[in-house]
C-alpha cells in the first residue's frame, strides 16, 4: 500500500514541518521589510453557522451562549459582589475544517501512510494526531503571491470542475511580475469565493482548482503552502476516474506542503495585491487536522 | 443600574473596536520595521483537554476523530476512487475562552450595559453577540510591551491574591527601558504561567495580577490590549469585598481595552525583550465573546 | 403580557407535573391489567444523523466514536492488562427534541410566564429549567388511546396545514370504540409519520395536526398528554395569522399537558390498536426542555 | 487474537440482540401480571454535569439552554406571531455511559471481536456501530430479582475491591425467596450506589462488584442484563493483574448479556422488593454503544 513518492526526505525522519521549513529568517524579514504603506488586507471570511460544510466528513459550526450576563450577574451577587459584572461566554461545535482555514499535514493520508511515511495505525488516535498535528505548524511570516487566474475564462469566475494548469499559474505569476520562491506562499483566485456564505450550496457543488501537475508545479517552486478562494484548493470533482482528493493526498502526505481553504481573495485582487507580507498564525490546536485563521496580507 | 464612567465616547456611539482604533498605520510600520533579527517567539500555549477552565462560565476542551482515514478511504473505494486518500477530521467542543486567547468586548457587561452603553438584552441572543463580537476585533500587529513584575517579590513569580500596582508596572516600564504609548500592547509577566497545564488546580486556585489602578494607568497610556500570563490578567481573588472581576468590567465594558489571557510569556523574558512586534490575528467567530489565538512578538 | 386562562390551579401553586397528575394507581393498574396477549409495539424511531430538526430553534444530532477498542487495548496494555478488552464509546451532542420525544411543561411559555404561572426570567437559566424540566415528568403507564384520522381525507395520510377537528377527533375515538378517559394518552395518527427520515424536506416544510380546538378537547376529556407523528403535533402552518405554535403554548404552558412528537404509528393502526397500554420513561436529563423516548404500546 | 468462549452460538450467525432473545411473551406476561398494588419504583439518577464519569473514555456531561424563550418570542414577532409564544430548547453534549444507562453489546470487544464474533474493524465506524448498536436493544418488560448485598460485611455498603461472590448472590436470591429464571433481570445492590453525585471522586476510586464467576453464574442462570447501583457492575479494582474489565467483555463481547449501571436501588431495597415488574426502554440511538435510560420496578 506505500510505494508513494515524495520529498519529505530533504528534511530527515524526524520532521514534522514538510515544507514549513523553507521559512527562513531571511524570507521572514524580507516580508516584514516589504511592507511600505502599511495597508492590512484580510483575507478570511467570518465564521459562523452558514460557514458551508462538506458532509460527512465535515461538520456544522454551532455556537451557543452557555454562559449569560443575568445568570453570572445573578452568580456573583449571591457570592457577594455587588459591581454587576455579567460575562457572557459560548459554547462552540466544531470541526477545524470551517471557514478560512489551513490544514494540517496529518489531515490526509496515503493509505496507511502519512508525511514522512508515518503510520496512520500509530499516529491517528481517537482523540487526534499524535504527530503532525495543527501545533506543529510554525508562524508563517513569508511572502504571498496572489495567482489570479478568476478571469481565465473571460468571465468573473472559474466553474466547477474547470482544471487551473500549470501554464494559467505561471502567465498569472507573470502578469504579476513576480516569481515564485522557495518559502513563498502561494495564494490561487480563481473566483469562486464569491459563493461562500452566500450559496453554499453552489460554492459546495463542485469547484475550480487545481489538479496534480498544477500542484508538483507550485510544489517544485519551493512553496511552503498553497491557498485558494474554494473548499479544497483542488478541482472537484477531478476529471480523472478513480482518484479522489489527489492533491490534498500529494501536498500534505507526500510533499508536506500545507494547504489553506476557503480564502476572501477579491479584495486584494481588486487591489491589484501580486507580492505582499503573508501572516498566518494557526491556532495550537494539539492533535488536531487543521485550524481555522484569520490570515492577512500587508502591503 | 447604569451610572458608569468610561471612555469610549472617544471614537463615538457607533463605535464598536474599542481601543483597537489605536491601531493605527504608523504604529503598525513601526512595529514592523522594528524587527531586526527576524526572530519569532510563540507566546501561546497549546489547547488540549488538559488546558485549565474556570467552572462553571467556562467548559471543558474536547477534541475527539471525527472522520478516520480508514473509514474515509472505505468510503472513496466505495465511490469508485482507488487512490487511498485517507481523511483525518476531528470534532472540537470548546468554549472561545480556551488556552491563549483574546476576549473580545462584548465578553463583559456592566449590569444591562455592554462596552460603548450598548443595551445587553438587545446584544447578547441565544446564539452569540449581535455587536461587539470577536469578528470585529482588527488584526492586531503594533508595538508589544513587556512588563516584566515576576521578580518582585524576590521569587520566580508573585503569588496569588497579590496586586500588582501601577508603581510596579512603571518600574518594570523603565526597567525595561520603554515608555508605553498610545496603540502598545502591554504584556505583563508574573511567572504564573508557569502552572498552566502544569499544576492547573493551582493555576486556577486564585492568581497574581492587576487590579483596577494598574489597569486604568496601562488604560491612560492608551494601550490596546493587556495580555498576562494567567487566567484572567486580575488579581484573583481581588481584594476588595463586593467586587467580582472588576478589572474585566472596566476594561472591556467601559473602556474598550481587550484582555489576552494564558499567555507564555517565560521565553520573551528570559532573552530580555522589552519592545517588539507583537502580532495577534483573532479568529472571526461570528458573535463569539472571544477567541483562541496564537500571536508571536518578533524581534 | 400575562392574562393567561389555564386550567394548572386544579393541582396548587406548587405543582410542577400537570396533567401527570392524573396518572393515578388506578389507571396504571388498569393499563397493565389489560395486556392480554403481551405483544409489544415500538411506536419510536430510530435517532440519527438523518433525524429532522427544525432550525434555528432545533440542531442537528451528531453521534461520533469517542474511545474505540482499538486504541482502549493499547491504553490497557500499558497498564498491564493483557485480556484485550476494547470499549466503543461514542461522543453525542444533540437536542432532547430530536427523534421521537416528550417535551417538558418548561419547553415553553406565554410571553414571561411558564406553566402554573412560573416566572420564566427566574425559571429558565442559562444551563436548563430550574423547575419544570423533563425529570419532574413522572413515569408514564397508563391507557394509550390511538385516534387514526389519516383516512378522513380518502388518503394515506392528511396534508400540510390541514385542521384536525375536534369532530374529526371524537369520530377516531367512536370508529375505535374507546371513550377518553381522565389519565388517558392520546395518540394521533395523521399519516405524516411516513416521511420521517425518509423525505425530511417534506416532513418539515409544514404538517397536518391539531389546532386550538382540537387540543382543548382532548385537554377537557382529561389527557396526561398528546402524541402525533409528526415534528410538533399541531397543525404547520397554524391557519391563524398573527399566532405561532399555539397548542403547544396552551398544552404545555397553560394546562400542563405533554406533547409526545415523532411517533412512529403506522404498525398499531395496521393492527387495529385502539386502547393499549401505553409506556414512555422519559430519561432524567435535569433541566432540560424534553427527552428522546421510546414509548410502546402493549396488548 | 480471537479463540473466545461464549453462549452466542444459541441465537445463530446473524443474532445482534444475544440474551434480549430469552425476553419471551411469557415471560413479559408473567412480569405484567406480578404487579398487584401498582407502585412504581424510579430506579435511575437525574443525570446533570454532577454525573461522574470515567476519563479518558468517557467524556463529561454538559446541558445549555440554545434557543430560549426571550429571543425565540422576538423572532416569531418579527414574523408576525403575536401570541408571545416563547421556545426554551437546550443543546446537550454527552456519552451514552452517562447516569443510569445500559451498555450495547457492540460496547466492548474481546481483541478485534465483537459479541457474535463480530469483526470490529468492520463493525466499529468513525459515527457509531454497524451492528449490535443499541437501538437492537428490544424493549425490556420483565421480572427484575433484587439481589442486596450490601450488607455482608456488615455495614452499610461493600467497599472498593471487594468481589461479590457467586455464593453471596445466591444467598441474596435465597433471601429473597426467588430463584433467577431464564428471561430475569439481575439487579444486584452493593450499596455503593450512596456516593452517585454526592462524593462522585470517591464513587470512581474504584466499587465493590462482581468478578468473572458471579458474572458467570448469572449468565447461566439466563438472565438478560446485569444491573448494579455503580459505575461498571464489576469489581474494580479488578483483583486479577493483567485483566482489565473482564466482566464487560464476557458478558457483552462473548454471552450477549447487557449491563446496566449506576442504578438506585436504596428505595427498592428498604420496601423489601425481591421480584418485580421490570421495564427499561433503551432509546434508539442508531450505532450508539449504550443509551441513558429511566428504568422502573413495579409491585
Amino acid at each position: 500500500m506505500s510505494g508513494m513518492i515524495h520529498d519529505h526526505s530533504r528534511w530527515g525522519p524526524a520532521d514534522q514541518i514538510g515544507a514549513a521549513n523553507l521559512l527562513t529568517v531571511e524570507k521572514r524579514l524580507g516580508a516584514l521589510r516589504s511592507v511600505r504603506e502599511g495597508r492590512v488586507y484580510d483575507v478570511s471570511h467570518e465564521i459562523g453557522a452558514d460557514a458551508p460544510f462538506m458532509a460527512p466528513n465535515q461538520t456544522p459550526f454551532l455556537l451557543s451562549i452557555w454562559a449569560s450576563w443575568r445568570d453570572s450577574i445573578k452568580r456573583r451577587r449571591a457570592m457577594g459582589a455587588s459591581n454587576d459584572a455579567g460575562s457572557n461566554v459560548e459554547r462552540i461545535e466544531m470541526t477545524a475544517h470551517v471557514g478560512t482555514h489551513i490544514d494540517a499535514l496529518g489531515h490526509f493520508s496515503k493509505g496507511d501512510r502519512l508525511y514522512n511515511g508515518l503510520s496512520a495505525p500509530d499516529t491517528v488516535t481517537d482523540w487526534g494526531l499524535e504527530r503532525l498535528g495543527i501545533e506543529h505548524a510554525p508562524p508563517m511570516i513569508t511572502r504571498g503571491v496572489l495567482l489570479d487566474v478568476a478571469g481565465c475564462d473571460g468571465g468573473a469566475h472559474l466553474n466547477p470542475g474547470r482544471v487551473v494548469t500549470p501554464d494559467e499559474l505561471k502567465r498569472a505569476a507573470d502578469a504579476a511580475r513576480v516569481a515564485i520562491e522557495p518559502g513563498d506562499i502561494a495564494l490561487i483566485r480563481t473566483g469562486w469565493g464569491r459563493y461562500f456564505g452566500v450559496d453554499n450550496a453552489r460554492y459546495l457543488q463542485g469547484e475550480p482548482g487545481i489538479d496534480l501537475p498544477g500542484a508538483r508545479w507550485l510544489i517544485e517552486q519551493g512553496v511552503v503552502a498553497i491557498g485558494c478562494d474554494n473548499m479544497a484548493v483542488e478541482v472537484l470533482p477531478n476529471p480523472s476516474h478513480g482518484v479522489a482528493m489527489p492533491v490534498h493526498q500529494h501536498a500534505l502526505a507526500e510533499a508536506g506542503v500545507y494547504l489553506i481553504e476557503n480564502l476572501a481573495l477579491d479584495e486584494v485582487a481588486r487591489d491589484g495585491l501580486s507580492g505582499f507580507c503573508f501572516i498566518l498564525l494557526a491556532t495550537k490546536f494539539r492533535g488536531a487536522t487543521g485550524s481555522p485563521v484569520r490570515p492577512v496580507a500587508l502591503v
